[in-house]
């Protein structure tokens, strides 16, 4: 995480932007001169979503450490979907960036091997791409560690990170990750794994290379994992429109106001619509003024 | 589940082949030619699966009722490798396959809707597009109920059908899956929860449209959940390569010797390696030879 520290560290400012776009979000002369000159297809979208994101990055790039473009809002509309991702994510590391991946992968260990590729780039024979080019992903703890192991091998080839899945924003993450375990809830044994996968992958920091993804909206249960795991930075979802305040999450921080990065995605990329001083044509400036907002909020 | 039930029938093989191509196992006729074509590049890789995977659909299309891409494989290479998934899908419904996209895909619900296209298409305005085209995904429950509700949804809008992963086939699934909840093991709270999701979603066949993953490495397991989740259609990997065999999963049928679909990937689609009656000019015949086998292996 050491990159990525530096970078907050640098900006003063512990937040990421989620590039997860929709077309309900894309202003209407965006919207309109791509309809216009692609149909209405995902080409279409693809390059509203491209444009878009480049007005949000140029907007905030001055201000902001990383982004945290959704892989699902892209691989919806296919491949020139995921075309748009892979531009969104080229063009954010030459703002300079930290770029997460959310795409929450996860399976067993030959298959979790080549999702790895996300982060340790692919080999064709003696030849070498980084296809994907995210500077970390999320990933999904389910299968255990034999499924964990490819990706923290890869961390430590190419000094990348990854976020496990810990406990999660939404209101049915209950469901399983709070299951009573012997008087603990699940996320907490899971939390105990994912502590453990890092001791694995410790770089020059004071956090190893394994984050957990810990949602806003649980400010206890935020509170006590970041006691229980004391080397292990925090991927923080749920903030603004899902119900998170930065009062809810000052407890997710150490004592040095370190280990975390906190994410908006509407409450930022679409802040035109809930703010009237801003026309559909501004939505940049509307972004970036949410995005100081959200900074000056998180400076406890 | 009824379409891929009555293929089952048809066939009378309750089986189906993971196309999960590696460059390691592509003959090499196939390989020197795309090499000298394409370069050393992910193109070259994406002709290679396309035509590997063409030859397997030949061989055994009136044979197996279903195939099942591991989307991790063709991700690696970047889009040109997702191209090519979706060119092998659109070879696998033109041969008549019921295709289950091997995908383990999961978040919150409006990211969940997001992914659900791979089953319910994607809306341009009022244009319809059916991108990724599988009939079945498979999908990762650790967010509860809001983040299958998407799937749930277009699953019952498309008739297609999902599967959860409950009990996975890999030695580390134990680590989370097998955590004991006040007595029972949380797969089986997780199992309990897939069955109830499924009660949304019935179709006209005893088995409902939401399906789960268990692995034919856990024999007293499978039988086990079998009895607990009577309209739940179990996907089964692990079969031969990871070590399940067929009298392992004998329980995991129900009465009918329905109930279940069992995944075989090296073990039919690089059958070439382990038999040396054929070279590897001949990998469909002894996938072919392979995928009979299983079918007799399967027909108790």
């Amino acid at each position: 995480m050491d990159k990525l520290i530096a970078k907050i560290d640098a900006f003063e400012n512990p937040s990421v932007v989620g590039l997860d776009p929709t077309l309900q979000m894309i202003p209407a002369h965006i919207k309109n001169e791509m309809f216009a000159r692609y149909g209405k297809t995902p080409l279409a979208i693809a390059e509203m979503f491209i444009r878009f994101n480049k007005g949000i990055i140029d907007a905030v790039q001055d201000i902001v450490p990383a982004v945290k473009p959704q892989i699902a809002m892209y691989e919806r509309f296919g491949l020139e979907g995921l075309r748009a991702y892979m531009e969104t994510i080229r063009m954010a590391r030459e703002a300079g960036f930290y770029v997460i991946g959310d795409i929450k992968r996860g399976d067993i260990a030959s298959t979790a091997q080549a999702y790895a590729a996300h982060i340790d780039g692919t080999d064709v024979e003696e030849e070498e791409y980084d296809l994907w080019q995210e500077d970390a992903i999320t990933i999904n703890p389910y299968f255990g560690y034999d499924g964990i192991e490819p990706f923290i091998a890869a961390c430590n080839a190419k000094n990348r990170c990854i976020f496990a899945l810990v406990k999660t924003s939404n209101p049915s993450s209950a469901e399983i990750q709070d299951l009573d375990s012997n008087g603990v809830p699940v996320y907490e044994r899971v939390a105990a794994l994912v502590s453990q996968w890092g001791e694995e992958a410790m770089g020059a920091s004071a956090y190893s290379r394994i984050g957990a993804v810990i949602g806003a909206t649980h400010k206890a249960q935020g509170e006590r994992l970041r006691a229980l795991m004391p080397r292990t930075f925090f991927l923080v979802p749920g903030y603004g429109a899902q119900g998170g305040s930065a009062e809810d999450i000052r407890g997710f921080f150490d004592n040095e106001g370190r280990g975390c990065i906190v994410n908006s995605s509407r409450g930022i990329i679409a802040a035109y619509k809930a703010d009237a001083r801003y026309g559909e044509e501004n939505f940049a400036d509307a972004a970036r003024s949410a995005a100081l907002a959200m900074r000056k909020a998180l400076r406890y």
